[in-house]
């Protein structure tokens, strides 16, 4: 009989049970070919004497290996290792295959789909001691605890198991209520909750919207710039895209409507509260006209409001959803830009029509939602933290945006050009007089990660510009890396 | 000075600490209109008396006021409802639009999409005493509160923020680690971290790497019967749907074989291990015949796996992917159906090739996955805890399994037909001289919602068999529902 007490070391501190840690002990002691199939094992009175621990807890250890199949137990005769286990021996196709060097590296079937540059959200770790993203929120100021709390209460409770099996596929009825309790009352939609449906974030709001939309050679209108990740979503559908001119009120309505009049449009995508990446504002008369085209017109304008909810200044303007008479305008929104990136909660509102097919699709995507992760945000929503959250967030970020704003326009003169952006986790800084490739190469060498905005022009022509995202770091970050930033520039033109 | 106490109930048994309390109850009487702006309020010491709590708990909501901006102090003056109050006036587009009666009820352009049978997932509640799903977990079996512990422990720790910010596309790298582990051991597959993609569930694996490779007009084969999401799902991406018949051995790799040389197929859909709904296995030879079918004339093969880790046998066979030396199998599998349909996780492995090309294309969908989730679910694997969950509903799902074949055997000779799985969630029952819509009809008159399998029927062909889920019912349950559906079949023979 081996002793086991000799392989056994409890951890007592640790977070796991410790007749969890005989258990997992045992088992990898069979596992490694230790314990061999057969093999008697000490009493639990006896293992428990050595290993010191109150012998219940062996018994309850030995009952859970029992329960799994791995001991089994002879009366009068005692405990041994269960002579058959079931999943060491799984059965080979080939005999030979063991001996195969590596999985394959290459598809054998050809792939018609090119890697282009990467699409990337992630920035690199451990490279530089600062990084300005394009516009991040501080996931440090994120309510987890609150968020955690909310499960612990759920999974107490008697029905939370209800929350586990499949649920709806538009998400759970009860995040969907606050939602639209929240929407009429900041965005003036008057809608219901069958005018909602859950996604994972804003993102998949959009790919539903536009998959479901659109077929190849579909013409889609686009601002120059626009965002880039649903650029090459739209042009991986194979819509065919058509961009018009951005100025400091929005997209150029005017010259929207000559393109409807020569080319059957299908879709429009805008982001009217805070246009990506210029962060400009859709001026409300260019709103109007565009509701007005696209009912003409018959086409579906998808209004990407990912950072409604965090404007600084008093009076929002409301999404151009809450005019909507016709029935032409998708609205999606998000939460991961007000709580954090790793939460993926999004929704498109629409008419009800929409959103019963939008629902047929997205089971075919990916069936439904994380439905425990739904409810618990539905709490935040009841008891008041996610509206404590963006009043503080609204706070800070404003803070942070005046402090960049200052600094730039203060030592970078007529080099940075900017407007300060009414809302929203970015500052859109055009350089004149220097490369911003060469300032974003410069400030790597300081200490500083920042993309040097070139992912944002449209074909054949160069912007020149940069998203600096403020929002994620404190003010003191923020000073020590937009300092960084300043210098490079400065530097830059002095070589140039 | 309105007194405020009159207008707030503490309530200390919530779980909502007091300080909140008084803080939400004044905000909504700053909404309601009750407390004006300007208008001041009781100083922190007297409320803190009318309403018999400590100062400091008073003093904490007028800072948190403070903070969100309700509230203004003046020095030497006291606290005021702030003048100017940020979210209560959104701008609106047009004056006359609050007597917009509601929002518009269908688009005005036109979906090229028509909404065919609903795709569900969901099962009526309520309506019955029980339900028949068609192979759902035991979701009370769920090891809820240890997944919940691993949050916990993660948000307490110091590095719980990163897990917040955006991750990888191809998810979390520590749970593709202890996937990679299990992999290896449990399936035979030789595959390293960057073979692995994990994704919401196995529904968005396979959707991906459908709508990835499949342009409008290209051939798939599937079993004839197969999944019917699946099916719907390549549908409604414009492939054109090969069926193959699907006998006790699985499909007919000799009509695949047929068909290969006469069409350009470009992927096949799979379920190798307990074919749905039939839940066959395909057998050694077929797969290695499939193997070389795919190679020779470089076909994608989607090895869909979602149940691998449920059997009941001692000696499960290794999934295709083990043995495909070309890199013709992509690789499904998921944690769903072993933890709970809400916890969507799913993965897809595959040549490195694939999997950097299925990254780009999932963030087009997505962006990415829930880290949080993810870092968590790794742990559980770490700590044993899956192991240990799949250890005890093996062994409960084949007593339930056992239970179901006995009764439906003993009282249905002849009329009942079935093989008994070898592992899996469900029963494939083919029933003779009785029409399975009978028999759901009479069996939900009776207390007992099950559907008639109809979805499952090829066009133009009925099989009159049902897909009966055993695992989510306790062996009380299953005696009762399974006796339900039993007489059911025996009144409809007598009155047909």
């Amino acid at each position: 009989m081996i002793d086991l007490s000799k392989f056994i070391t409890i951890d007592k501190p640790s977070t796991q049970p410790v007749y969890l840690q005989i258990v997992n002990h045992i088992i990898s002691l069979i596992k490694s070919g230790v314990l061999l199939p057969g093999v008697k094992i000490q009493p639990s009175r006896d293992l428990s004497k050595m290993l010191n621990v109150h012998r219940n807890t062996v018994v309850a250890s030995y009952n859970e290996l029992h329960a799994q199949g791995w001991i089994t137990v002879r009366a009068r005769k005692g405990c041994f290792i269960s002579p058959t286990l079931p999943d060491l021996n799984p059965v080979l196709l080939k005999p030979d295959q063991e001996k195969r060097a590596s999985y394959p590296g290459h598809t054998s079937f050809a792939i018609d789909y090119k890697l282009k540059n990467e699409l990337l959200q992630q920035y690199p770790s451990g490279v530089s001691k600062y990084v300005f993203n394009e516009g991040f929120p501080d996931v440090r100021l994120t309510p987890l605890k609150e968020l955690l709390r909310e499960y612990q209460v759920i999974g107490n409770r008697k029905s939370a198991r209800k929350h586990l099996s499949y649920s709806t596929k538009e998400g759970s009825l009860r995040l969907r209520e606050e939602l639209v309790k929240m929407l009429r009352q900041s965005r003036g939609l008057n809608i219901e909750t069958d005018n909602i449906l859950i996604t994972k974030g804003a993102q998949m709001a959009i790919y539903l919207t536009a998959s479901l939309l659109l077929k190849p050679g579909d013409h889609v209108i686009v601002g120059e710039p626009s965002y880039f990740i649903v650029n090459a979503m739209l042009d991986r559908l194979g819509a065919r895209i058509c961009r018009v001119p951005v100025d400091e009120h929005g997209i150029d309505v005017d010259a929207v409507a000559r393109l409807c009049e020569s080319t059957p449009i299908r879709m429009i995508y805008v982001i009217p509260h805070h246009h990506h990446p210029t962060t400009v504002t859709l001026s409300a008369d260019r709103r109007l006209k565009l509701l007005d085209i696209a009912a003409q017109y018959k086409i579906a304008v998808i209004e990407d409001d990912f950072d409604f909810d965090i404007h600084y200044e008093n009076r929002p303007t409301l999404p151009m959803a809450s005019s909507d008479q016709h029935g032409s305008v998708i609205y999606i929104g998000t939460l991961t830009k007000i709580f954090a990136p790793t939460i993926r909660l999004g929704y498109v509102v629409a008419p009800q029509n929409f959103i019963r097919l939008i629902g047929q699709h997205r089971v075919m995507v990916d069936l439904q939602g994380d439905n425990l992760l739904e409810e618990a945000m539905a709490e935040l929503f009841v008891n008041g933290a996610i509206e404590r959250h963006l009043k503080k967030i609204r706070s800070l970020y404003k803070e942070r945006r005046d402090l960049l704003c200052k600094m730039l326009s203060e030592q970078l003169p007529g080099i940075a050009n900017f407007t300060i952006p009414q809302g929203g986790l970015c500052l859109w800084v055009t350089f004149k007089g220097v490369d911003t490739k060469a300032i974003s190469k410069e400030a790597l060498r300081n200490g500083l990660f920042i993309r040097d905005g070139k992912n944002h022009n449209p074909p054949d022509k160069d912007l020149n510009a940069m998203c600096i995202g403020f929002a994620s770091m404190n003010p003191e970050e923020l000073r020590e890396a937009g300092q960084i930033l300043i210098d490079a520039v400065l530097s830059c033109m002095d070589k140039g």
